[in-house]
């Protein structure tokens, strides 16, 4: 199967996609799509939903993770990254997928078995379940390989019904 | 000109359509689109998109006014605006309309001469403006009229560049 992560933000948004192959997490892509900042909110947002329709067709993920962010610094933050997150869920609907919708604690969690785990243990475990360098890759990008990570153990973790 | 105010919500979106004709205002439509609580965000979000997009198409307005909030209870509800007010500015932007972005206290400033009226004389205004009777007319939609108002207004009272 193969995820993609989305880490919403308007400025940066950062996405990453992994297979699950074998019971081997690989990695597919990962990256950030940038907006101008002196451009209106409306022109960033269509970038966004343009480029993530882009992703979405390319890469044809089963199931999308977009992080449920509680802990904001003030509500004018929360209200920009809010946008940044309806765009994403739009073209996540618009693309038929199921919505992985967990909190930064639970992503913590899934990939260093902590979730407390900072920044830092988290980009490392990243690194280690990919067998990949990440040294230059965006935090926003590492933490949306985390986010793909997370949405690929939980779809194995998930009894299979027998087709009928 | 036709102006569209959006009042952004996940639950319940405002929307109200003005035509502004001869230095007269007419009232065009106005309502809401409600979703599901049981649904998750991203159906919901979705079904917005839609009901905008067929909105816009109809109406074809000249500009838009999405409702610029900052005094958001809480964080969490900021969020969840976010998500919503992130899809009218999507949906504005993909139909390359203008869109005004004005705070409540430009609303009520533009419709009542006075940014702290309250609701109830918001809704005077908008039904005294537009000669309608406005009872039973969801508050929602009728801010998303006083939106639209204000924004026929400000596009009135802008200069005109004689076309070269």
């Amino acid at each position: 199967m193969i995820a993609l992560g989305i880490d919403p933000g308007t400025a940066t948004l950062g996405f990453g996609v992994v297979a699950l192959e074998n019971g081997k997490l690989r990695l597919v892509d990962a990256g950030c799509i940038r907006t101008t900042p002196g451009e209106t909110d409306a022109h960033r947002l269509r970038l966004i939903h343009r480029s993530l329709s882009t992703l979405l067709r390319e890469h044809r993920p089963d199931r999308v993770a977009i992080e449920r962010l509680y802990f904001q610094r003030n509500v004018q933050t929360a209200m920009t990254v809010g946008q940044a997150r309806g765009i994403a869920l739009l073209a996540a609907a618009e693309a038929g997928l199921e919505i992985d919708e967990p909190t930064p604690n639970e992503v913590k969690q899934a990939v260093c078995g902590n979730g407390a785990a900072d920044k830092q243990q988290v980009a490392s475990m990243v690194a280690r379940l990919l067998q990949v360098g990440l040294d230059g890759v965006a935090d926003d990008a590492t933490d949306a390989l985390a986010l793909a990570i997370g949405c690929c153990y939980r779809a194995a973790a998930r009894p299979r019904l027998a087709a009928g």
